[in-house]
């Protein structure tokens, strides 16, 4: 198991292949973001996009999924309290194949919790053309090897 | 159609009840965030969560419904380039009942483009005891009623 102890800043990962289809982005949208250019094929070729996207929710929690399997896979962590800078460069189509990019930009332990440290992490989404389709800085809060150590 | 042109700083809305349930934080959860104190309800006992919570990023992907079912319903939005300040501020619980207030911060034309216009949203995700959950600030597009006009 890894710990905030055995995280360091300048840590980076690629990690993952997760593929895209047409039902996933219509299925989801349904549920959580039924704008016309995410749900309809039609109406998204008349949209300003021109043809069907991800919801950028969608996009993010794809990214979400690939964290989980890889770089959060074998690490304490306790959640996130937060992102900052969540920005959607480019759209994701069907047929799409993502991977992630995640780099450790800075950690600290907590003042008022011994057990936990903080870690931030930039993550970027990348396609199958090494486009940046999504990125973010998540403020990740993780259990220490040893509580109260520095 | 509710276009750049009608919407002003400081225009509040107040919208919608998402019931949240524990199939569909699982469900959500096993696809796209399956740590375990958001799919094993045994697991999240041990949690530093105590519980069963939803992922954060389906917190925000119910708070995207019901924006799209609320204020975005007639609006010539053009999607969002991003968000900034994401917070998760309290877990969101089987049972919880959400809500969601938007508020506009900031407006500007854009400068490239004269069919779009830039708008900057303040959302908070609220819980049925009014507890803030979750927040956010949108950086969305929308289209132009008048292009090229003020």
């Amino acid at each position: 198991m890894q710990y905030y102890e055995d995280i360091e800043v300048g840590d980076t990962q690629e990690f993952g292949e997760y593929h895209v289809t047409k039902d996933e982005i219509i299925e989801f949208a349904e549920q959580y973001d039924p704008q016309p250019f995410h749900v309809d094929e039609e109406a998204a070729g008349d949209s300003a996009f021109g043809e069907l996207v991800a919801s950028g929710w969608h996009t993010a929690a794809m990214c979400m999924r690939l964290l989980v399997d890889g770089p959060l896979e074998d690490r304490a962590s306790m959640g996130a309290s937060g992102v900052d800078d969540l920005r959607w460069k480019q759209p994701v189509r069907p047929g799409d194949t993502l991977s992630i990019r995640t780099e450790i930009i800075d950690k600290q332990v907590s003042e008022s919790d011994p057990n936990r440290g903080y870690v931030d992490s930039r993550l970027e989404g990348i396609t199958q053309d090494g486009d940046v389709v999504i990125s973010w800085i998540a403020h990740g809060m993780i259990a220490r090897r040893n509580p109260g150590g520095d």
